[in-house]
C-alpha cells in the first residue's frame, strides 16, 4: 500500500476534525430536521464505514469497536444489518462526543498499522475501498456544514460557526452571456484509472442537440428581480409539484433569506448579514432553478450538456479549504464558462437516473448510489462547501427537487438559437 | 369544419355514457383517495373542457351554462381561475347525476351545432382543440374505469361492474424470450399531422446501446414467484424510496390481490375471482416492477428503447372497447413482440421529462402536460381500459412510482448480450 | 307488549324517512369529515340496531337479513364484532339506498310481527330494548340533520335542505338578567320508571355553591361584541388548548358564519342568508363558549347547577318537529328561565363522567354511553333538531371540547353574587 | 425578608444543579419528543421565572440578564410575550450549557441580594411570589428526571442515569385490602396560610357516596396479571379513547418495559434490570389504570375521596431525596393506608376542573394552572421523583389520560359494599 495512500487517509480525517473546531459540544448533538444528521453522527458514521468495509474485513484479528456502534452509526445498509432509525439520530446524546473522537482515533490507528503493513496480496482491493472510504468522508464534510447551518438557522440568536465580517464585495457583476455548444453523438461518463464513484460509469455516447450555457451562476440580484416580478404568486411559473409546495411551505425567497427592517438578510457561517445581490443566489430548490429558468425564458442544462460544456474548463474556484464557506461573485473579466465548480452546486434538469450499461456493485457498497435513483435531479461542478479535489466533471451529485439545505445555485441554458446547424 | 370531427366528436361523448350504464346514482359521487375523481366530475369535467375551451372561444353570444360550474369542474387550470381542490371532489353532492347529464347534453347540442356550421376560417384551431377534447375525454374514460374499480374495491361487499364468469383461461403461457435490436442513433417522438400531444414532441435523434427485449408480458404466475422467493421481503432489490413505500403500505402483493381460504384471488371490474396465473400481472407499481427486473436479473425498458422496438409492430390488443376490462393472457404461438399494444400500461425506466426542443403550447393548453413533468415516469402501450386508437408507438402516459390503481404491468429489457456489437 | 309501543316505534321510523325527504340519492352517500355519517349509514345503522339487540333474541327462527349488514352497519360495538371503520362509511355506494330502504321496512314489518305477537313473558325486557331503540333513532335523526348540513356546506353552491325565507326577525332582544339558585345539598339524576339513558343513573345528591344563572341564551348579535372586541386573538380569555384550535383551524367566527361583502351570513339547513343578531349563537364549541364566559366575566354552569335550575322549567321549545332548524329568538316578555328546552344544547362546565354508582349495562348495550366517558362535555337541554319528547331535566348529551356542527348555544352561569348565603 | 425563604429559595436551586450531575453536556440539549424538554431548558426557564417575576419587578435598576432569553425560556405564558414554541426547544444548542449555568448563578446573586435586603414594604407579595417560584422550580426538578429518562430511553445503550445494582427486592408483598370510608358533606381544598397553588383553592364542601380505597398501590405483578389475563387486547375494558391509543400506538407493556430473552425488564434511572414484581406497577396511563380497575371489578378514586381518605395520613414516601428513582414495594406490615405519598402519583377518576368559586390569579402568573383544566386527570400524592415537602394531601397534579412518562401508578376504589349507610 502506498505511503501517499495512508497519508491521504490521514489527511482526510483530520479534516473533518479540523471542520468541528469551532463547535461546542452542544452543537454535535442536534438534529434540525430527518434529511440533517447530528455533526456527531457524521463522525462516527465515517468511522464506522472504515470499520466495516475495511478492518472487518483485513484487519487480522479483528474485533468490533463496539457492537453496538454497528447499528447506531450504520446509515443505510440494509446488508449489514438493520440500521438505527435516521430520523432519531439526534435523540442520542451518548456516546458522547469524546467517546466519539476516541472511536475515530483508535480506527485511524488500527486503519494505519493496516494501511502500512500491506505491501502484498489484496492490497489493490484494500486501496479501492479506501479511496471510496475517503471520498465518502469528503461528502460528510460538506454534510457536516450544511447540516450545521441548517441546525443554527433554528435559532433565533443566529449563532456564527465562524464568524466573519459583513462586507457586501464592491464588484458590480456584468450581465451574464451565452456560450455555444454544437450537438451530435458525445461521450459522457468516467472513464480511466482514477476514482470516480459508480455512478458515474460506465462512459457512453449520448446524442445532444446544439445548446447555448450560460457564462455564469445567476446571482441574487438577479434573484430579486424574479421574487420582485411576483415569481413565487405565479403558478404558470412552477412545475405543478413545486407550485405545490411553494404554498405548502410558504416558500417567498430562497432558505436562509430574512427580512429585517425591510431589508433582505441572508444567513450565513459566518452568521446573519445583508444580502450580497453579486453573488450567485444560494440554497434554491431545484423547483426555484426551474421556475426562474422558465421566468427568464430559459431552462435548466442537461447533466450530458453540462458536462460536454466542461470539457477544458479548469477545475478551479472557491472550495471549503478557502474558510469562505459562501459563494465568490464572479470578477466579471475572464472569457469562457466561470463558475463551473466550487461556489455552488449547480442543478440540472436531469433526473437521476442509471447511465447505460452501470452496473450495482457486490455487496454493501452496492447500496451506495444505484438505490437512490428515483425522485432526484442531478447537480454538478461541487460547492464552497465540498473539499477540493473531491469534484471532477464527471461528478453526480444528487437531491430531491424540493431540497434546499444544500449549497446550490442556477445556471441556465437554452435551445441553440439558431438550431439549422443542428441536425 | 369536416363531419368527421362531428361524428368522432359525438361518438366519443356517447362511449362515456356507454361506461356509465352499469352505475347507480351512489356510484357516480364517491372519491375514494386523492388521486381518484367521482364518475360525475368525470362527466361534469370533460364537458367544462369543451365549453371552456371551444364555445367560450368560437360560439357566437356564447353564455356560460354555469357559473359555478366553471369552478366545480375545473381540474388543475390555474390559468382559468383558481380550481376547486382536488381531494374534496367527493364532498359534492350537489349538481346532482342528472344535472350533470344535461349540462352534458347541452354543451354536445351547442358542439354539434357549433362544428356543423364553421367550415369557413378558423376552423383549422377549433378543430385542433377539439381534437384534444376528443382525446382527452379518452384519457377520462380510462379514469372513469380505473376510479370506479378503487372505489369498489373500499366496499367489504366487492361489486362488479359489469359481472363475468370466474373461468380462469386454460392457456398455458410458453416461456419468454428477447427480441433483440440494435442501438445507434434513432429517432423518437411524433412526427406528421396526425393528433399527438404535445409531450410527443419533437421527433429528435437519440443514442441507443444495442438491447433486449422481452417478447411478451411478465406473468401473475412469474409474479407469484417473486413473491415466493421473499420478494417483498428483501431490501436489496428495491429502490430505496420504494423499500420504505413497501414498508409503510404493508405491501405484500399487486394492489387488489385477495388472499381467501388460502388461495390468491383478484378483483377486478368483473368482481372477485381466483387469480389466473396466466394473465399478466396487474396494478403494479413502478417500484414493484423495477424489483421485479433487479430479481430476474434484468431491467426496465427506457421509453426510446420502447418506441425504437414498436416500430413495425401492429397496433392491435385488448381495450376498452372489448369490455373485458383485463388483460388477455397471450396465446403463445405468434412470432416477435406480443402485448405491445392494450392489455396493460409497461412500465419504462424513464422519468417523464421534456423532449429536447419540446416548448410549452400558448395559454391554459399549456397546463395539460408540462407542468407534471416531475417524479413521475413514463408508461407506453395502452391498456384493457385504453380506448382503441387512442394510442400509438409514440404516446407517453405518465404516473408516479408508487401508483398502482392504473392497469399496470410489467415488459423486461436488458442490455445486449453480446455487446462487442454496440460501438 | 302494547300496541302504544308498536305506534311509537313506528311513528319514530317514520319520521327518520321523513326528515330524508327533501334530500337527493347522491346527498344520502356522502361523508364530510371523520366526525359525521351518510345519511344512507344513518337510517341502515338504526335498523341494524334493532335487528341485532331485538330480532336477533326473540324473533322465532330468526335469520340474518344480509351478514353484510351486520359488519357493515354495526357502528362501534366491538362485542358484536369488529365494526367497520367509521372514516371510511364515504366510501360505500352499495348497498344503494333503494336498498337500504328495502332493508329499513323489511325490519319494520319483522319488528311489528314481533311486537304484536308478544303480550306473554320476556315482552318487559323487550319493551326496554325497543324503548332504547327508539331513543337511539331518534338521536341519529338529529345526526341525520346536522352531518347533511356539515356535508351541504362544503358545496360552494351553499344547497338547502328545505329552502327558507331569508327574512330576519324583527324582535329587539331584551338583555338577559340572572336567576339566583341557592346552593346545598341537592339530587340530580333520574329516578322512576320512564325511560331514560344508562347515564342519567342512578340519582344521587352532590352539593352545590349558590349561583346565578342567565334567563335566556346569549344572542348571535353578543358574540359579534366578542368577536369585535377581539375574542378570536386574545389568548388570555382561552383554555390552553381551545387557544392552539382557534390558531390550528383559523377560527374568526363560529361555524357555518360567512363573511360576504362585508357582511355576515350564516349556513343554515334553509340556505345562506344575513345572520340575524337576535338569534342565539349557534354552532360554537365549548372552547368558545368558554372564552364567551370568560370575556363576560362569567362562566358556564355546571351540568349540576343546569339540571337543579331547570327544575319546574315546562319542557317546551322548537324541536325537530317545528321543521324550523334553527334556534328561536326569544320573545322577550316572559319571567323566568327562558329557552331552557329546544332551540339549541347548552354547554356545560362539566367534563362527562359516571355518576357515583353508576353501572355499565351488561352485554352490548354496554357500550353504548359509558365507555365514552373521557375528553368530552356535557351539554343539556335539546335543540332544534332534536325530535320532541326526546329530552327532560337529566338528559346528559356529550361532544368534544372542539365540536361545532352539532346546534350548539350558550348559557352563562356565575357564582353567586351575595356568597355569604351559601354556607 | 425571612433569611428562611433565602435559605430555601438557594436550597431548591442547589438540588436542582445536583440533579444534573450525572449528566454530560450532551444529555442537556435533546428533546425526545414535545412533551418533554431538554434539561438545559429546565435550568433556564425556572430561572427566567424569577427573573421574570421577581427580578424584572422589584430589583432596583432592574436590566434583563439577555433579551433574547426572554423569548426562549419563555414557557407558556402568552401576557408575557409570545413562546418559542414548545417543540423547537431541542433545536436549540446555544446559550450552552456553560452560559446557561452562568445565567443561573447571576440570577441568583442578583435574587440572594434583592432577598435580604428586603425587610420593609412589599415584601409579603415577594415572598408569595419567591414562594410561587420554588415551588415551580420543585415541579421542574421533578421533570428533569422524567424528560431524561425518556431521553434516555431512546438510546438502544440504555445509559444509566445513576447506576444501581439490579437486585430485586425479596420482599412477598400480601393481598391489598380495603380502607371503607362513610360518605356526607365533607371538605376538600386548601385552607389556611401555608403555600399552596391556586387550583387548590378554595375549600369547600362536597357530597360523597360511602367508599371503600385501596390499602397499597397495585404491584408490577398484579398489573402482570392482567396482561396475561388478554388486558391490552381486549376493548370492552377500555374507554374508547384508551382502546383506539391501545391500538394506535401498539401499547403491550406499560411504558418502559421491555421484553429481553423471555423476561420482562424495566428500564430505571438505574438502567435496564429485570422487573421487580412487588414493586407498585410504574408509568401506566390513565387508560391503564382505567382498564385494570375495571377488569379488577373496581373503579380508580375520584380525587374528592382520595383527599378525604388521605386526611390524617403521615406525609411519608420516597421522594427524590432518597435517591432510589423508583417506588419502594410496600413492606407488608402496616395498618391502614400504605404508599399515599411519594412512590408514585396516583391516577383519579377526575377530569381536572376548576374547583367551585376558583379564581384565576391575576397578571401572567394566572396562566399557571386555570388554562389547563380541559382534557387533563387530576393525580395525587407525589412520586419517588418529587422533591420532600413539595407536597400535601390537597396538591393536585395533573397530565393527559394518555401520559405515560411520568411516575404514575394506580391505587382502586370501589362503591361501598354495603351501601345502605350511605344515605
Amino acid at each position: 500500500m502506498t505511503s501517499n495512500l495512508t497519508e491521504r487517509y490521514l489527511k482526510t480525517r483530520r479534516l473533518t476534525e479540523h471542520l468541528c473546531e469551532p463547535l461546542e459540544v452542544e452543537d454535535f448533538v442536534v438534529q434540525s430536521m430527518p434529511d440533517a444528521s447530528p455533526t456527531r453522527w457524521h463522525l462516527a458514521h465515517t468511522t464506522w464505514f472504515f470499520e466495516t468495509f475495511v478492518l472487518a474485513r483485513w484487519e487480522a484479528g479483528y474485533r468490533p469497536f463496539s457492537g453496538d456502534y454497528q447499528v447506531l452509526f450504520n446509515s443505510y445498509y440494509n446488508s449489514v444489518g438493520e440500521p438505527f432509525p435516521r430520523s432519531r439520530r439526534g435523540l442520542l446524546t451518548r456516546p458522547t462526543v469524546a467517546e466519539v473522537f476516541e472511536y475515530r482515533h483508535a480506527v485511524d490507528e488500527r486503519m494505519a498499522r493496516l494501511l502500512g503493513a500491506r505491501e502484498g496480496g489484496g492490497s489493490e482491493e484494500i486501496a479501492r475501498v479506501v479511496e471510496l472510504g475517503i471520498n465518502h468522508e469528503q461528502q460528510h464534510q460538506e454534510l457536516i456544514l450544511t447540516d450545521i447551518k441548517h441546525a443554527f438557522s433554528c435559532n433565533p440568536l443566529w449563532p456564527a460557526y465562524r464568524p466573519r465580517p459583513d462586507g457586501a464585495t464592491a464588484i458590480t457583476v456584468k450581465a451574464s452571456g451565452w456560450t455555444a455548444k454544437g450537438g451530435g453523438v458525445v461521450e459522457i461518463g468516467h472513464a480511466g484509472h482514477a476514482f470516480a464513484f459508480d455512478n458515474e460509469h460506465p462512459r457512453h455516447r449520448v446524442f445532444l442537440q446544439p445548446f447555448d450555457i450560460q457564462d455564469r451562476l445567476v446571482t441574487a440580484g438577479e434573484f430579486l428581480e424574479f421574487i420582485g416580478d411576483g415569481g413565487y404568486r405565479r403558478p404558470e411559473l412552477w412545475l405543478s409539484l413545486g407550485w405545490s409546495t411553494v404554498r405548502e411551505q410558504n416558500w417567498t425567497a430562497p432558505l436562509y433569506w430574512v427580512e429585517r427592517d425591510g431589508a433582505w438578510h441572508q444567513f450565513s457561517l459566518g452568521g446573519l448579514r445583508p444580502l450580497d445581490v453579486a453573488e450567485p443566489v444560494c440554497h434554491v430548490s431545484f423547483f426555484e432553478a426551474d421556475a426562474f429558468a422558465r421566468w427568464r425564458g430559459a431552462r435548466l442544462p442537461t447533466e450530458a450538456e453540462w458536462e460536454h460544456a466542461a470539457a477544458g474548463v479548469a477545475l478551479s474556484g472557491s472550495f471549503v479549504e478557502s474558510e469562505r464557506y459562501r459563494p465568490r461573485p464572479v470578477d466579471g473579466t475572464g472569457a469562457g464558462l466561470a463558475q463551473m465548480y466550487g461556489e455552488l452546486w449547480q442543478w440540472t434538469a436531469s433526473p437521476y437516473t442509471p447511465y447505460p450499461g452501470y452496473v450495482v456493485p457486490e455487496g454493501a457498497l452496492g447500496e451506495y448510489n444505484g438505490k437512490f435513483m428515483c425522485n432526484q435531479y442531478v447537480l454538478r461542478g461541487g460547492s464552497c462547501a465540498t473539499p477540493a479535489g473531491h469534484v471532477r466533471a464527471t461528478y453526480r451529485n444528487f437531491f430531491p427537487p424540493e431540497a434546499r439545505w444544500q449549497f446550490t445555485g442556477i445556471r441556465l441554458a437554452r435551445d441553440a438559437q439558431n438550431s439549422a446547424t443542428a441536425r
